[in-house]
């Protein structure tokens, strides 16, 4: 099998992409969703509770729906988001790229189309295609996914008797890559058009909370009053990455479909109960703040930073989440700028792979950075290693970048 | 949505089973794999390691494929059972079925075949089939999986201008659900037969350690010159189900493309390194052999009182693992017998779930019956209420059953 095993394989287009899991001594990690090491939780205390009290429950199988009591405590929070769910809304998953996974299994049968922001949550895309779908590009602008242009783009499919998209997938709240968010009407738009057609809305949200200034808006799943929107949640954010635990809320028989194509006898019972320790018992608020107070000011700093070094570039100041989104000159090849970067000691994600379709009319201009994972002197000290890598590729397009 | 979410979703057929997590109070669980609550490790002092001493690995996303010295503890394990691997041939998973979903997304597409030994595995059957695969049946003896009945079949697939299988699953060691242990030469001949046919091989062997008495036989991994043998591992049965921690043993590169396929972002790390703590400082050598005591200890008690009280009932006696596969005399309708069982207080699964093919030609009279997780009175008493069971049920077909 060694000389057919490749044979067997999967396309690589269908693989989802490997990045660093941690940075090299000396690089700068402006590429990773990792949280910033000083606001990790200390969860020895709800560990041990949960070994030494629940031993039978978290050392064998669980419900593969979850913690009856965690699907609880997830559907109070949703309700107090403004989003009135009961536990059996709720279906607990191995983080949140999980519960997408399941989503697809749920509803994706090859050759269905699935609607995406251009740009998008570039994990988001190998997931969705491995499940045979193919995608239909939004445009984005800096109210989130421009609805009129999906309008359009549903009408034009119904006229010319294309199937309808199986879903819509989006990141209202702080989305990634571009850090903007949604307003409530084109909230409410969006799912008035979504029912209109008879489309299911994913809305995947894991940065809600980590809101740094103004009122939130109500969650797509908040505003639905109508079925349509499965929303993905995660304590990845909230509490932890390594945690993996996430859930998905839809409807008790959605749910119900879901647990049934989740295979895999079961989310750790251990992890779950001691996120619950710490959620139950009330340290889950406080640890909120200080991560919204963490990320403020390490995106204060990067702003900053980036307004010294990187005169030339502009963005969308974020909210809230972890990412802000640059926008370099027109002629600027952020893909060789990516690259640069990464090889003086800062590591970035060049824009381009945060679009589900190789279309050439995409902008080549856009890098992702990160600021929750740097301290402070590190965010100075990459942003100034971005501004030495964009001085020598940036010279190699003197006329575009010179006239922005 | 809510009336279409119907239309949007699975068909039942490829939906996996629910079974209950726990049997309910004063119910007696002989349906469950889950372990027995006295033999559950303390692993307290180890999770405390894992989050005081390790907390940026175990909060932090963790490397798709794994924590390095997991897989390099894994390697060692399987080398000193016989299969000399590398950290690199480990990927580590979300537990065994996560393993074999990987499995099928690298190996399978939509309306491929997999051969399975009948009866199988059940929980395997809709893993499988939601990939779009289907099933060849083969039979099996006292020995395990008939490897001539196997090679009949795929010559005259051969003949016929079929597409060879693209794999072979099997349960070579106390084979769930029948117990039986597959010899060396059986195996031999077995990896001879798909190398032949350039078939893949999955080993899925998660009772290995659970042995009473005699000589391990060397697993097909160990046996594999060819690089053929995909092996599936578990700590769910050498130390707790609830950890869902396994893993999946390959060539390196079917390893790499196996960690792109598991979208994921890697198992929970405060789990592999609890799990680690546990094995590095020697405690897995003790706990198995506490393991092995007390199943042996329960399957002897079982195995008395079905001989006392289902005298009609025969058994080939299993040398580990967690099950007992009852044959009733023929005419025995073990459906029926089930419910029966189940409404009195014994749960038991049927043996009709264990067929990947709804042949008509399978025989009706079994039933599985794990001693794993009851204890010694309760086995002495979910054996009489099955027996019980049988003498309502069995009355329907007194001539059948009398002349057995």
């Amino acid at each position: 099998m060694s000389s057919s095993a490749h044979a067997f394989a999967r396309r690589a287009s269908e693989l989802s992409p490997m990045l660093p899991a941690a940075a090299p001594p000396g690089n700068i990690a402006f590429d990773s969703g990792h949280a910033f090491p000083g606001v990790l939780p200390d969860l020895s205390v709800e560990a041990a509770t949960a070994l030494a009290m629940y031993r039978a429950e978290t050392l064998q199988y669980a419900p593969r729906t979850g913690l009856p009591e965690l699907r609880a405590w997830i559907a109070q929070y949703m309700t107090s988001d403004g989003a009135p769910v009961s536990a059996e809304d709720i279906l607990v998953t191995n983080g949140a790229k999980h519960a997408l996974e399941l989503v697809c299994r749920l509803l994706l049968d090859e050759g269905d189309t699935v609607v995406m922001t251009a740009p998008t949550y570039f994990s988001a895309i190998p997931i969705i295609r491995s499940y045979g779908a193919t995608f239909i590009e939004v445009r984005q602008d800096h109210a989130g996914l421009d609805v009129d242009d999906l309008a359009g783009i549903l009408d034009q499919r119904r006229r010319d008797g294309k199937p309808r998209p199986k879903f819509i997938y989006d990141v209202p709240d702080f989305h990634n890559p571009t850090g903007v968010t949604m307003p409530v009407d084109r909230r409410a738009a969006l799912l008035d058009l979504a029912a209109a057609h008879g489309i299911a809305v994913v809305e995947d949200s894991p940065y809600r909370k980590v809101r740094f200034e103004g009122a939130s808006v109500p969650s797509l799943k908040a505003l639905d009053h109508r079925d349509i929107v499965l929303q993905l949640g995660t304590f990845s954010k909230l509490m932890a990455p390594g945690l993996r635990v996430g859930w998905v809320a839809a409807s008790p028989a959605l749910v119900a479909r879901m647990a049934q194509l989740k295979t895999d006898a079961g989310s750790c019972p251990l992890t779950q109960r001691t996120i619950l320790e710490f959620c139950a018992h009330g340290r889950l608020t406080q640890h909120i703040a200080r991560v919204q107070e963490r990320y403020r000011a390490n995106r204060d700093r990067m702003v900053a930073a980036v307004r010294r070094d990187l005169p030339d570039v502009s963005f969308v100041m974020p909210h809230g989440g972890y990412y802000l989104w640059l926008t370099f000159p027109n002629g600027v090849d952020a893909d060789e700028l990516a690259a640069c970067a990464n090889r003086i000691g800062v590591t970035v994600i060049s824009g381009s792979r945060f679009f589900a379709c190789g279309d050439a009319r995409h902008p080549r201009n856009h890098l992702r950075v990160a600021y929750s994972h740097a301290d402070e002197q590190e965010i100075d000290e990459g942003v100034r290693r971005l501004a030495a890598a964009y001085a020598a590729v940036g010279n190699g397009a003197p006329a575009a970048a010179a006239s922005h």
